[in-house]
């Protein structure tokens, strides 16, 4: 009953001494140990190599550092019938919030604007609507979705959320599946990306849907944050919507490639805010008590937590 | 019974056909208008003139447009005994929260820093603490400032009040009056100030208040928020401040002088954040309703809302 830390680009040391301070009663070796692939049962992975899964012919339990598993689920070795959980704590909720809302009230609150006018020494008093005339619209109402909408009601907005099947949160508009994906675009001024990235909403964040975006309450033209993955937006589109108006402003903190290229146009665009995917992390304390918390729940034969369905994509 | 609508720099006219579609049976007259000043009972005013209560021997009740009535008070020839209300409404109190909730979330997660990095197409991913980390310091808790207290500790912030007098709100941690001062400042990371402007208060904010600010949280130092008065800051002390370290940034709705000269050292600094006093304004409707109120109020020998007490300032 071994777990392998297996880490790209993350200190696995790090996480493996956490591990064995918190469970000094298990065996827990790095990708770098020296160890027999056939004792790894339990496997805690992040930017998973193509060789990961060699030889793991007793693997039980795939547990992922991340919340989102696309790089795990598209894995060409991923072996068949192995529980995959996904990684959500308080820690990464409030971060992810935190990003969400001072996103939104910036884009709301004209920054861009304003900082346009303060460089070029101008006092011009405009004065933004209030919150409760503002339609924040959030794509994807899993824990970090619902834990910002119900934050941004309590702000005042009015809130719209989607998602694939119909969710229920206090004060917020309920839009689901991609028959009603118009509307809820047609009533929101701030689109706010939180989904999982899978088949269905690769690319999601393109012209097409900028175009239906409400036009007529934002003085400066709808806003876009992406806090969720690249692969969710056309950077080309993007980059163009940004130009021509179409969008007004972006936040974007995930991008196709990352880093982002030394030349990508979306450096240089006054009106798009880049963070280097940084919006929010899970915390190491809390990603080593839920893996000990898991394998508990896991050898007693209870249900593990944040079980990510490979049909669905998250 | 005349309303008198004297209202420097802001459309008279607009104002005084309002209040005559809403109280048909009011004589409404505007300070260009020809009247008797023996006639006038109640006077709404912004921006007083020198002359304005010249003559008004017969006024009963002072209305103030604006929520801070420093101009009026400190008026040379303002009339002793004549009971002063000032203006409070809901869409001011969001659209004052609407501002802070974006500047303390736009300095808590370190903008001014990402957007150098963006400018030099920097990669460095740096993950800003919590919100739960970071105590946010209100200078002022009427309804403006206990509004934007409550959402603060809803969004997750420690929440720091400090008044003339303790003031109870849930989560919120109270501090009051002089001797408990530097105790708030040492515990604040972002100063916010929606205080009124008396002598007490002139100039508060200066180099003295932001070198007791807490500085090992933030990392590139504490933040000043003033959205109350000019008055409040020593703009010199801002400028040295926001130079030398002191403070990290500043967001100034506010300044000594309105509009903000030309020549002021802080439009070209790149950690200050400056709007022109658009942070929140009263609406239209809610003025007309509560000067409407407020005359049936005092015809009917009941008590008038929001009444101002000279010796206290507001």
């Amino acid at each position: 009953m071994t777990l392998l830390v297996h880490l790209g680009g993350i200190d696995e040391q790090e996480w493996a001494d956490a591990f064995r301070a918190k469970m000094p009663n298990r065996k827990i070796v790095t990708s770098s140990d020296e160890f027999d692939p056939k004792e790894i049962t339990y496997l805690y992975v992040w930017k998973p190599r193509d060789d990961v899964f060699d030889g793991l012919e007793n693997l039980k339990v795939i547990l992922s550092l991340g919340a989102g598993v696309d790089p795990i689920l598209k894995h060409p070795h991923l072996p068949k019938n192995v529980p995959i959980t996904r990684f959500v704590d308080d820690t990464l909720t409030q971060c992810m919030s935190d990003y969400v809302i001072a996103n939104v009230t910036m884009h709301h609150r004209e920054l861009t604007h304003y900082r346009q006018e303060q460089r070029a020494h101008y006092w011009t008093q405009y004065y933004p609507a209030p919150a409760t005339d503002i339609a924040v619209g959030i794509m994807g109402l899993g824990q970090l979705g619902a834990d910002a909408a119900e934050k941004l009601v309590m702000l005042g907005y009015q809130v719209n959320g989607w998602s694939r099947s119909e969710k229920q949160i206090d004060g917020v508009q309920s839009y689901a599946g991609l028959e009603q994906f118009d509307r809820f675009l047609a009533d929101t001024d701030i689109l706010v990306n939180l989904l999982p990235l899978t088949d269905d909403t690769r690319d999601i964040l393109c012209r097409q849907t900028f175009e239906k975006l409400r036009r007529d309450v934002l003085p400066h033209g709808p806003v876009m944050i992406n806090a969720a993955r690249g692969g969710h937006q056309d950077e080309n589109d993007v980059v163009e919507c940004l130009r021509d108006g179409t969008l007004g402003a972006a936040s974007l903190d995930v991008f196709k490639t990352e880093p982002l290229p030394k030349d990508s146009p979306l450096w240089d665009l006054d009106n798009c805010y880049i963070t280097p995917h940084i919006a929010a992390i899970s915390s190491f304390e809390g990603g080593v008590n839920l893996v000990a918390e898991q394998l508990e729940l896991f050898e007693r034969g209870d249900a593990l937590k944040y079980i990510v369905d490979p049909a669905q994509g998250y």
